[in-house]
């Protein structure tokens, strides 16, 4: 589980994984196959839990034989771990790539923040895999467990990454804790996805983003680019 | 569902609903078996989840017959109701009565925080219903959600009129958004659970207090009282 990815200079590494990225040639039918359980499987996973997650369950998801599904995962642990990986594969796609071309500094962890909030708040319907599976599996030991906190942890060191950039960029000041700031912005995420998944509350996605712009001006530093003077993507979103 | 408790006013009528609390004249044996059963479900809920709650499981636990714990609790759904409003009756004896007793303002406020934060702290090993059943439930319509909702709306009420409170005494200033202020207050307590019991991060708790803290800051009116100037006891515990 020391596959941190979440790092662009690795990304050209993954091909080599040969997890679920068809080779330059065109994919085998096997690979075909596999992505096709693979995609069934994440969308179990989010609607009923990687617990929930069976060999037979998928079966029938996918009208094949428990037997085929079997050929390509050998174990429910190695399917959950699979689909763990793979969310973890299309969350880097959706939000850490499209955020590291952004600039260094504040508009760099801003777009990682807005584009988690549209992740999540898209996912209000099937479920964060991350936050539900720290839930799931809190107490329950072993390597799925393991895969679990190691992709939230890669994510948040990335974050984190972000941040250390932007005191360096001085748009933060010097004496900002990633580690705190990076806690008090992940709370925003998960009261986000408890407010309108459980509570239904109107009004989570712009109070997430009114949390985050609030815990950002309490720590500008001299070289902060004024985001919120100019209304940007982010303003118009957050009103 | 309206059962809405967590106001000093109707803590009077509790003993009229005759849950898990023995009458004036001594207990009766049915009574006592009840509150033996609810004692376990409440253990068992907490480290399995309340998905995980079965008569059977319950019957091996307390050493009963499935008929003898059927006969207290009628089906699963009432048994998971029932261990829901115990937990919150718990839930309000703990936090909420201690707090209301603190003065009016901020001292409330901080007191009903530092006692969620240390219920939390020491649920880490067992885990809090309210958090794991939001995970548990929030795509399950049904009684046992709508109990579990009811509950968590309930408390944070409870916070709001504490909050609304503190901008009645000009603690807090009088532009403070109430339920902006609650929904990042509670995702520094989801952050802790997360923190502290997936991640299994050292210094949760004192990150969540350092973030309240810089909550609050932000929003001081002309009389917060000092408590960060003089060492109190929430400096004390968060350093």
């Amino acid at each position: 589980m020391a596959d941190s990815t979440l790092d662009p200079d690795t990304a050209a590494n993954r091909a080599g994984r040969g997890e679920s990225r068809p080779p330059p040639r065109g994919p085998h039918k096997g690979q075909l196959t596999r992505a096709t359980i693979l995609e069934a499987a994440l969308g179990l996973a989010s609607q009923i839990g990687l617990e929930g997650l069976s060999i037979g369950a998928l079966a029938e998801v996918t009208h094949m034989s428990k037997s085929g599904v079997f050929a390509h995962f050998g174990s429910r642990e190695e399917l959950q771990i699979s689909v763990i990986r793979e969310y973890h594969t299309r969350f880097e796609e959706e939000i850490f790539f499209p955020a590291v071309r952004e600039p260094r500094g504040l508009p760099r962890l801003r777009s990682m923040f807005e584009r988690w909030v549209k992740r999540v708040s898209v996912e209000v319907d099937s479920g964060c895999i991350y936050i539900s599976g720290a839930v799931e599996f809190d107490d329950r030991p072993g390597p799925v467990r393991d895969a679990l906190v190691a992709m939230v942890r890669t994510w948040h060191h990335a974050l984190q990454r972000a941040i250390l950039i932007a005191i360096e960029e001085q748009h933060l000041r010097p004496d900002t804790d990633p580690t705190q700031l990076l806690f008090e912005i992940h709370g925003l995420i998960l009261a986000l996805h408890h407010d309108a998944r459980f509570m239904r509350n109107p009004g989570a996605v712009e109070r997430a983003g009114a949390g985050f712009e609030r815990i950002l001006r309490d720590h500008f530093g001299p070289a902060a680019p004024a985001a919120r003077a100019a209304p940007g993507r982010h303003a118009a979103k957050a009103r």
